[in-house]
């Protein structure tokens, strides 16, 4: 470690913060890497994508979330682990570097456009972190091999696991900051739990952290806003409309670039995209402010979809919804393809299938797989029970997330009498019918 | 008045708000223009412009905001004007519109904007209402000369200055939003005052609204808040170190164009600014994103000014300053500007003198002409006393701002040594010596 | 009817209330009730009873509560049920009476003192109603047989039950008061919900008041807060603790004086409670003052258990507590108060058990029978469906309450070995052992 | 120092507070102090007196402020000061005991009782620490001299006036927990400001406690807040009507006992009062139970005034008031007292002049003789500028206090034509005319 590692500013920093009041920086390392221009890019991507369109108030960046996930680590080790035997203060740098940049990797509308070019924000992340970077130069001068640490936590592969718990659990600092975060934009009653009483009860213990079991119910209440937050903002069925035409808004560019179709404005920010030759540069390169710019300009392309759903997403005239799981009720939604198409209306870009499945979010699982490592509550006697064994409210939910189907149109269209009026009454008279 | 006029939505729509709660909307009228394309554009434009550099929360649009003053004008009218003598319920629906769209002309950072381009956001508020618009369209389905009528309530020229100084005095809904917004976006803990109070004793009079002698204090209380936001955010000198670096980014890009420079990449949507051909479609084309996009295009110029400027605005790298009015130390300001050209940095652009005079805000000053309706207390015996008579809080502040003078600089140019660094170092003796 | 029903004051009153901001009293009926003598005394009782001592905030009484009740059925009737089929105006006046004078018969430390003089509140809130007070006095101008009918609406027995849902049901202002009042008091962060969504979801049905079903989410959440509050605040095993020091100094002083103990001080306002001949004016002259003021003369009594129970109140030295199940531990239990005896420590005094299923509260019980009426969601076709059958969080606590049962016991006795010290060596062995 | 000085406990306590969140304790002295049965009498003493009749969420004790301010000087000290060579660690343990104990020498209504029966609250704090008391038996463990050094923090005459300023100064823990606290329990909006902020720019330096210059506006925002919640709340004119009749009771009570009246139930309590022979245990054993209670029984008297002024007390039957000030309308007051006499309505007790210069509250009086420690900011340059001399806000309302004079009267009398109805009737027409 060199002597930058441990260098402090001469007067603490703060960022006003409406979150956690104060976001404090004492340590010239978090303030150069703040002050990157990859870390600034997050300022030009929305915290949750297209939600701002239905909950006008969450217009809230990645930057903010960022701090945020950085504060509240802040506070777990400097207030309540530092001088626990459980704790090692040589990972505090490193857990504080690797909380402030988990999300440096994430691009505009992460969810559909890692979906559509088949990326990941995870393996960009690190890109930026080893890559040749303003971050990767601040890593490099706390230590040759920091980068790759900081990296190694945020991918959860750090050996430490208790350092990679509070970045990455069922009850990390990322949750808790966004919950509150988004809690707050938009403007819902969910989304309060007592953080503090849960940072108080939270303790090193070798290779995890876990929580003692006085503060079960504020973390049984941490769980309810999870789950509220879910179903009430996340899962919420117009913002994933507004998902699905930003999906298809990409899915046709790709489609009309690979297919030869010449553009009025060249998407030249995209070819890399399209053609996989993708750089750090190229990525980097992306924010929300250039694909809203792009939106823009296809609107006025002569391919009727593009512009269309362009329109569509730019104006926010989105698509309704009736609930239609094509798994179940395969023979009406292959009739209603087939009348899209009698009504000349793509299938693919107007009549689609989107399921909460699909979607990045879970309550709480603590049995499954690759997931996330479960709550434990230290009893009194010092035994570890893994929360849904001693809660029932966890309990009830875990795991039992109901799988939401539901297909998404353009109503506008349909109740357009000008073209294909009877085919289109037909598909009106199936969509209103109740399936069963 | 058609029937369209009157007509309501099946069921009451809300929007969530953060600040109010909850948006109201009965009428169809306001919901078929909050559909609209330009009102839409709004959530692509900042309310704070710059801010969002200094409080990283500071990210919400002029689209809520728009939605907020809306709401204070409706419950003002439906829960506290209603059925009172001085009130005419057919303004009812004018007061709502003009609220909505009082913001409709602003374009992106309006005031750099404005500036550089000698534009006036009014004049386009106007131009959108009255031209070839959607929302034009819906305002006509009220009546022919309904438009008309919410343009002029927003230029305040309307006759009845009752319905004007909902939108635009002292007390208007439109700060009464925007203080309360600023406030619970920036986090800071002004710009709280008891709105619901002062909605209380607001009485609707001939020719203007007056507040009950006895909600004084809540008066004075935001008129604290309102000096208190003013100095806190609204004038925090790195916003506008901010704020002078996008102005000349602007002035020098126009420059540039002017002169012939050729671009690497056109600026094809600043064309009618740089030679004042601006069509309606030209300006409502703009938004924050194509700037934002601009500015990183710009960033890979030739022209050093325009690309370093463009790159500290994009990645927060911002100007140092100090105080100086060049209008009392003129003499050493000419020496500044001239040891700065010797060091080859062109002061037009890099030694930067703002005061915020120049800044659309005021305290509250009763007497000047051509300013908002002053506030006018009505007295237990009908009398009505203009608020500073009777308040000496409110009196103290009056009219009173200190004009803040301050010169921005690169600071890292100047601790540079490896160009000029003697003249620099002559530079930066000078920058750090009180002036008097 | 008579016209002072329909009486309205000349402008509207508000009080200032910390948890719905203001309460609007417009009608003179209202206003005078909220003066009389029978109202004011509420003042004077704790809304929580003894959790004070353990939340310090909530010191709060059952008037605040009262007029809160009240507030948020005025808002239910005029804001949302007002205007619409299934609402018969000529109730108004009626629900909100029954609201604001709910809790009239409670008595200081109802709890306790109900049951150690076996009293019911619920008898005394009719006695007062209908009894000769200034409260019957206003009822009865309104209507000879108002005061019955506000009686019978508190009392449950009202035919329209639609009225009396709003005051008791599983979902009434009753409850939406006390959980964000008392959570606002305490200063906990559980007790949150979004209150304002659920008053817009509630609509009137024939004989009952039902949940849109698009506001379930917003009930799961009030649900959540109870159980959370019940939990937390409600079930503290440390204000149980002064409930039950409180209980034992009622049961011993009622014993003392039944067995012909001369006080030093004569308790008489508890002489009607002794001897059961209770009138009106002996219930009303009770208040937390007047037993605060007795704790305090019969810390002086002779009487050692008496004396060193008041004390133990007054000053805050409570019983400490263990685990313990008297029905399944029967031998630990009976060993213990042997040794007691031995240690001449009264095993009724100090060696008390205590259970949450002997506390007035419940989480959510839809099958039983006399409990209160279930919640029922709207569906869109109109159907009705009891909540935990659509909410898998409300079904997993749904009746299942865990009984907690202690063991109450002064730790500072057993610890002095001034006296029989092997004897409480043996009963501290014993209570810290783990008895399974 | 013993070592019982620096005892900490096994494990943090915490009060949950609604102020602060949280009280945090680790010093066995603190947790012991208030286990004691002085501290805990402030638990039946009310924070604002008279004040709950008006706003009726101000039911919160003295004990809590208490917390509160401990709460705030331990953040000071711990978080700001700790470390800083201006501060002397051997001071904390001395502070944060003064802070907890300031107000215990508090009576029940201190304000009406203090001036009834010439005493001082301070006198009794110094007997409370110095005397045979729970309270002094804890502070004398820490050091034989502890007592009398806390005594003469809250004297304000310990040398070290850098301690002092922290309990009793412009900008103290006490009053700014109190706005705080008053604003929450009250549920008005004033009374918030930034004391994060505030705390976060306090500096020691030698004898005093000084705010770093760019706190300023946070500081105006406090001294605006003040301002504010004097007005609104302290000051509030039914809250001093309730104040006028509690002060005319005790004075009443007193008179009657010292000419010979024969109480139906004696006031043992208060003997000791009427006779100037007050012992510490006298003055202990009152708290607002015991004089509620007392309140009650005088209801019974025989005496008219005293049982008709209980009654109004304890059933909110106040006076009402106009504007007049006997000294500039002498004749009319001396008319009104005739009239008063006539009508048999003893003017003493109901015809009462009362101004807030009687109050013991001031805004920002820096210059005068005898008052608390004025605001220093301190400049960049280490300069020293007293507040009002840099802010236009706070100068403006410096000592500019408007003395405010009402005389207070039952209007219920005066209107009750069954006796004297001329006099009456002539009364309520001087009452109603305009004096000047």
């Amino acid at each position: 470690m060199t002597h930058y590692a441990n260098a402090k500013l001469q007067e603490e920093k703060v960022f006003k913060d409406p979150v956690h009041r104060y976001v404090h920086v004492r340590d010239q390392v978090i303030w150069d890497l703040v002050g990157t221009r990859e870390f600034q890019r997050l300022r030009r991507i929305r915290q949750l994508g297209t939600t701002f369109l239905v909950f006008h108030g969450a217009e809230h960046s990645r930057f903010s979330h960022s701090l945020g996930v950085y504060e509240i680590v802040r506070r777990i080790v400097d207030d309540i682990f530092a001088g626990r035997s459980e704790w090692d203060e040589n990972e505090r740098l490193l857990v504080l570097c690797a909380a402030l940049l988990h999300d440096l990797g994430h691009g505009p509308f992460s969810h559909a456009f890692e979906n559509v070019f088949e990326l990941d924000h995870e393996y960009y992340t690190r890109q930026i972190l080893l890559g040749e970077t303003e971050v990767n130069a601040v890593l490099k001068k706390v230590a040759a091999d920091f980068p790759e640490k900081v990296s190694q936590v945020v991918e959860k592969t750090y050996p430490n696991k208790q350092v990679v718990s509070l970045i990455s659990s069922q009850i990390d600092a990322d949750r808790m900051d966004y919950l509150q975060r988004d809690a707050y934009f938009t403007g819902v009653s969910y989304g309060h739990f007592d953080m503090e009483r849960i940072l108080r009860v939270m303790r090193p213990r070798k290779n995890q952290v876990v929580i003692k079991a006085t503060g079960m119910h504020a973390v049984e209440d941490y769980i309810m806003s999870r789950y509220q937050m879910y179903l009430q903002i996340y899962f919420h069925p117009v913002s994933r409309s507004a998902e699905v035409i930003l999906n298809n808004i990409l899915k046709r560019v790709k489609q009309l670039s690979l297919t030869g179709y010449t553009f009025k404005h060249e998407p030249t920010h995209f070819q890399a995209f399209f053609h996989n030759t993708i750089t750090l540069e190229d990525y980097l390169a992306l924010d929300e402010s250039i694909l809203f710019t792009y939106f823009q300009l296809w609107m006025q392309e002569e391919d009727a979809i593009l512009s269309d759903l362009s329109r569509r997403f730019v104006n926010r005239k989105l698509f309704q919804y009736i609930d239609l799981d094509p798994g179940v009720e395969l023979k009406k939604y292959q009739q209603l393809q087939e009348l899209f198409r009698q009504a000349e209306l793509n299938p693919d870009y107007y009549l689609v299938h989107d399921t909460t499945a699909d979607l990045p979010y879970d309550f709480y699982r603590p049995g499954e797989e690759e997931v996330r490592v479960p709550i434990f509550l230290e009893m009194k006697n010092g035994e570890l029970r893994e929360l849904s064994r001693e809660s029932i409210i966890v309990d009830s939910i875990s795991g039992r997330m109901k799988r939401d189907h539901k297909i998404y149109f353009p109503l506008d269209f349909l109740e357009d009498p000008s073209t294909h009026a009877a085919i289109k009454k037909q598909i009106l008279t199936l969509l209103r019918k109740d399936g069963k």
